[in-house]
């Protein structure tokens, strides 16, 4: 196995730039620096007249530092369905695009999708993602091994659903429960995998007890989808006689860490119940409004003391993966649903982007500028971009006004890499002529 | 007055390139050729064999193209103005940040602000623009030069408003009158201006009498903000118990052409009074979303035969000028309010940021590819950019994954305003610095 994530040992000292640190007070240095020392960092604040030990210095050029972002509900293997089903009903979109497209995956088009997806994750600065995919038709080992390669932080999570006969039931988990014990901690602990039961309406109940019995066992997060459409409350409703929240509740789900995508459909009651057992959900705004599922009520998960993270979805109801329009979107709805402007303001959507999603995920260690968290980090250089000018409430303008592709150096485990948006751990000009090459295959 | 607007007598043949023309019937031409000839589009359609009397011949590489965007609804003068307030409510935004700074407006920060503005539309794909200026401070006829000097298309409207002393009320409409009257059409049509009375609720019935008489006189659009919000209704209702649109109506300004921003507050009658009278609505989602006024519902519009634009409003209330999130936002906010995700498609939101926005301007001259328009339009170059991949489904790209900042060339009235990335009628670098020198002015 590839070991990109091997432990550097330089301490490094970056300087001559403005630090948007996201921790709990939103402190800001300007003209500040940070060292970073063993892939963590080991002082972030008011530029030192000193540096003791520090073995190299980057000069940043003024530029704006910030943690790498965190995509906490993806399909990265779904990448090269971009734009092969827009528009349409969710069922006809499921039965007659993407569960057909998806039939007619291999290893090498699931390979290229995942590149494709961590390469634009990356050059958009997002530096941690939390995935479920779709295992049929392809050896989830090298997908792991190539996702390894391109040095991103995250959780990729073998799908289970309860889906053909019992024999592909049957070999579904057990394939799940082989790949959850693999790949629990790997290169350091930059990649895991949590245990991914589809959703409370592809699963039985069985599937869904197998799958808390796995995460147990191994440790590890839930990563499901539940509540994204009211429809799906109805039929869960129709077929156990209680909500999906309950119904996922009364098994013991909640009783392992576990981060639900979407949330769209809840009430109160069930709010209670995901505070109650610290339940994190992964919201995804454009998605929710590109299949017409509707608008999450984010103000009222955060009043009741949930985690929430933001999220892109896969790029087949999206359609990039640029977590900036992302958490723009979600500022913007819960404004517009709610008819305030002051809900969920600039640092606090950021917070969710950042902070607040890494520890939704497990993943604490990441998603700030502090001593003793991972460096990653990214940076925008604002000098030249008309839209971030004039210069100033630099909060303000990289949530209202920034794009993905302003990113220009990204570090995850103190390690370049992307640098003046060249990514220095993927082949873009490969990847890029395979996803073309590759498409033809897929035919719908 | 510098004639950039002058006639190019050069017929230009572009070729190799994929033409998104956004006519009617949605055509496009793969491997296309466009013919330009006296600032207007003289063929489209396939590659020809021969090519007579062509006397230049452009190579586009394989680019998209497609024509430029209209922005319905802009203040380009705020554009200094970004991030200034965000994430508070209309009345203290306006009354602690947005009037106070207009207050301290000279027409070097205005036209600092024009420049910015324009810049950033320019170099994201806005050919034409329909903009409102506060007039007070400024010298209106140097910034109506500058902006000419951009090569942009559009109609820059001197706002007319009842504030302040009878006198200076006096005067703001015999300036609007005078504005109006030299500014009607300029530089062969490409610039031309409309009567701006800023709202029913900001204007008494007799400015609004004397902005129609002024529109009649001159045969200009009028172009004014309405029903932006519950609160607006409520209070013109309680001054003159009725609703905004029967008011203005029965004022006879709807017997002008008339385009109205927001329209965010509407029921049916007052959709049939606009459909009756051809007033156009101007869509401005993310302003309306970042100002808690709501969602406009565009597609009982759309289904009552009124012509909407897509518009971002000022960069205050955005904060950036480009039309590709705006277009996509306005998608997905049908989409998730009416909770079906066919409504308002790819293709005809499109139209709408493009074809029908230059129509509802009254502009239907430009928008779209056809023999006998303007040679406005825009080009992307796909091959690199890991979000537009794999390359397919384009009007599918072009809405839901692209960016402002995927544009690379902009041509208005066959000029080549922007290259490669670099605007070749504005001097960026010293706009930007300006930009951030006058910002210090601005204090609140
Ligand atoms: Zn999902
Ligand atoms: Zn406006």
């Amino acid at each position: 196995m590839t070991d990109f994530g091997g432990v550097l040992d330089l301490k490094i000292a970056y300087v001559n730039a403005t630090f948007f640190t996201l921790d709990k007070d939103n402190l800001i240095f300007e003209n500040g620096m940070m060292i970073t020392e063993d892939n963590s960092i080991s002082y972030i604040g008011q530029q030192l007249s000193e540096l003791i030990d520090v073995e190299q210095i980057v000069d940043l050029k003024g530029k704006w530092v910030l943690p790498g972002l965190v995509n906490t509900h993806s399909h990265i293997l779904m990448t090269l369905l971009r734009g092969k089903g827009d528009d349409m009903l969710l069922k006809p979109w499921l039965e007659t695009k993407i569960w057909p497209l998806e039939q007619q995956y291999t290893t090498e088009i699931a390979s290229v999708s995942a590149q494709l997806g961590i390469l634009e994750m990356l050059k958009t600065g997002t530096t941690t993602f939390s995935d479920m995919f779709n295992p049929n038709g392809i050896d989830s080992d090298e997908i792991m091994e190539s996702i390894l390669s391109t040095g991103i932080r995250g959780a990729f999570s073998h799908t289970i659903f309860s889906m053909g006969s019992q024999i592909e039931q049957k070999r579904n988990l057990v394939e799940a429960e082989r790949f959850a014990k693999k790949y629990k901690r790997v290169a350091d602990g930059r990649l895991t995998t949590m245990v991914s039961p589809h959703s409370p309406y592809a699963c039985r109940t069985e599937a869904l007890l197998e799958s808390l019995r796995i995460a147990k066992e191994n440790e590890l997060m839930v990563h499901t989808h539940v509540s994204e459409t009211e429809n799906e409350v109805y039929e869960i409703e129709k077929r156990y006689g209680v909500r999906p929240v309950e119904y996922l509740r009364s098994l013991g789900i909640f009783n392992q860490p576990t981060i639900m995508a979407h949330g769209v459909v809840l009430n109160d009651e069930e709010r209670e119940i995901l505070k109650h057992y610290d339940v994190r959900v992964a919201h995804n705004p454009i998605s929710n409004l590109k299949l017409g599922s509707g608008i999450a009520d984010i103000v009222s998960l955060l009043d009741s003391g949930i985690k929430v993270g933001i999220a892109t979805d896969s790029v087949a109801s999206n359609n990039n993966l640029d977590m900036f329009e992302e958490m723009r979107v979600a500022a913007l709805l819960q404004k517009g649903m709610y008819k305030d402007a002051t809900k969920l303001p600039a640092e606090k959507t950021l917070a969710l982007a950042t902070r607040i999603g890494a520890e939704a995920i497990g993943m604490g260690n990441t998603g700030s500028l502090e001593v003793g968290k991972k460096a990653d980090f990214i940076t925008i250089y604002p000098y030249d971009k008309e839209h971030l000018q004039p210069i100033s409430a630099a909060y303000s303008h990289l949530l209202y006004a920034a794009h993905g592709n302003d990113i220009c150096d990204v570090y995850i485990d103190g390690k370049n890499i992307v640098k003046d948006r060249v990514c220095l751990t993927i082949d873009e000009e490969k990847v890029i002529a395979e996803a073309n090459r590759l498409q033809g295959k897929l035919v719908c």
